[in-house]
């Protein structure tokens, strides 16, 4: 059975009625319900608890974390960068929702900015299917329609994703790579724009199954765990 | 269920002593049965039968088709190579194992020529792993050593792969990129290098490991089913 | 200096008093004047000329290849495909344009469908750079707009590119990879979408530009020219 | 023209007989002394100088950065690394040579460990070309033979390349992705294995070939400025 760690700063909600009226309990919490509904095993944390909630106990019982971030990006402490870095290398999975393109641990495991255009009109955004056989778009619709997003728009400044799954059309008239799959080290990541705070979108029902499909997608295997370091011969040398 | 069926010329096993020591009954026999025994459902196809085995009937049928030819690619009907082509197009995967390399109907999905450099001078192989997070490198180790294999050598002509998975060492001084993963159309496809007729590749278990797992991340998923043509606008145009 | 050779099946041109206007000596000869302004040595070739223009000789004094089709990609002989895609396959570099995606010559080289979705309502494009530091992307904007384009949109049947350049976004609600960057054998292969028969397209300066840095970009460099076949081994084997 | 700062720790060549021998003056000084040849303008840097020679004044009158280090990766400056990043990200080529794998600069811009198998065995190494269509590979025949070399060995934890234009056979049985190609930002970044400090290597020809080549392909480019953050729809919003 999968493990899903879904983190979360936690403060809109605690702070803006708008937020606390689509997520009264935090981001966190609806989406490991529908995680948990969907027959993985989910725990949370969240940003102000010690360690962030993110021990390495906690990470050792985690075969992929979600992480929601947006306005204290910064507050995060760079130990637990490292150790959510470090185990991202060693296999776990790891899913970067929305505003979190900021965070620093994606930042970390992408090297470059993550910069991008953005702009919160309620617009109306669809994501198109690119990759048809990836099983992150299983059980969805060849596009996905959210009513109103916040816009985030090119140039997205990350590497090229290896794959690159969704493309989101803005009725603003930008478009975003929407779903952006990464190795790195023995583990997989995957980027997902929607998710706004102050739109239902963790409630739609397709932004759920591409966020089961992600976590299954994005989960550890049982692959080879490489050597490094000096290294004797395996065959006779001159 | 997974349902694979194993596609052969079956020529070389009634024609050749040493390979029919290797193989009594044909590698497809050999190969459908450690498939089998893996928990997927098999059935067997030979260029020698109408159709060369692989009816619409069969193909509908089909999950993954593992495809090993070698001295007749000529004799392969294009109307089955089309037909091939379109399913895969639809989502069937597809193994194509050592000397398929050159069949049509790999040159017909990947648009190049698929030559390589060749010897066969019973040299050690040694194929490593160069992505480790991918579920093709299931239950193997660092590396996979083959005492006595065929030579393939780069330059190979085919486009870069979406994911190179393993690269071989030849004790002969050259390297080949061994384990090769595409899409096409909603269909996966998997280039495996080993298998030479008259060494006992296909009795090895770590390469019936890796023929496994490719089965099962070939199989076809549930993603979308895109509609192509003419489309009305989603949005109004001024 | 580079040679080009702009084909064009210039039957719209001929036929369709819309098309005459906008391109009244065809296509290709807008296509090949804008070229040579920019310094490249240019000749034009036709469906209806006898080997549509493409012989062998015309071949090898060309470094790169502009391929305009539409109406009559049936009509193009399977012997100059073959011929096409070998020269293209020893490096000669290869610009499919707009509806030119369902050439014979750009389906053999992708082994793909290349289908797609389209819509003739003379919409708004917007063609977003999503990869500012290719070549390509020279001189251009952030985006490029088209005021009145026909519709392509996604899914694109194509491999993932091994580069994407572009991203468009259509007034009616659609995104298209717009511009996808292919090395197939020594040969660079770029797929330009903008281009429709009947829209100025060809004489926006943005659009002549892109194609400019195209050719540059896809010329034949002086890589090494593999050798294919048997090979006697670099080390002594056991 | 094309300006090359080649950066190196200078420790080396200053402490160690047999690579002083090698390199008298120092490897920066025989690589920018083979680039200055080939028409490129250079200039050097190193680690004792104030800022490791690396001031934002340098920076800005460079258009492609050469980075080698080894013993003394943890004294570089964190703003030095700050910088170098942020240069690379604005389009300032990068290129990456043998153990400054493990340099700050490179782990951050990859986001991985950057590990490698290795031993010092002065073994025989064969770079394979295998995409011959690279501006990388100009002038290289289908491989590079080094009579001695250190083995790097796969798994090599870096992202996979977005182009992977050698791979290396070592004598010892190991194989290595030995140039790989990177886009981050606005810049491009190509890692080229061959250069241990105590063998000739920065001596061979074609070593000096490929490095210059990568100077040029690595050279900033003319296109757009990507603009990030808060932005005016482009088209009316319902």
């Amino acid at each position: 059975m999968v493990t899903a760690t879904v983190w979360n700063e936690f403060r809109h909600e605690r702070e803006d009625d708008v937020v606390a009226e689509q997520y009264p309990d935090g981001i966190h919490e609806t989406i490991a319900e529908f995680l948990d509904e969907r027959g993985f095993e989910t725990r949370t944390a969240t940003l102000d608890e010690p360690d962030h909630g993110l021990t390495g106990e906690v990470l050792d019982d985690t075969d992929v974390l979600l992480w929601w971030g947006h306005a204290a990006h910064d507050e995060v402490n760079e130990e637990v960068v490292d150790r959510v870095q470090e185990r991202v290398l060693d296999g776990m999975g790891l899913l970067v929702l929305h505003s979190a393109h900021y965070s620093k641990v994606f930042k970390r495991l992408m090297g470059t900015s993550c910069s991008l255009k953005w702009r919160e009109a309620g617009e109306r955004e669809r994501l198109w299917v690119v990759e048809p056989s990836h099983p992150i778009t299983e059980g969805i619709d060849e596009y996905i329609e959210l009513p109103e997003a916040e816009m985030y728009g090119e140039r997205f400044d990350v590497p090229a994703p290896e794959t690159l799954v969704f493309t989101s059309w803005f009725e603003g008239g930008n478009v975003f790579r929407s779903g952006c799959c990464y190795r790195r080290g023995a583990g997989k990541i995957f980027y997902f724009r929607p998710g706004h705070e102050t739109y239902p979108i963790y409630h739609q029902s397709e932004i759920q199954q591409v966020l089961a499909n992600a976590v299954e997608w994005a989960a550890p295997g049982e692959g080879p765990d490489p050597e490094y370091g000096e290294r004797e011969p395996l065959e006779s040398i001159e």
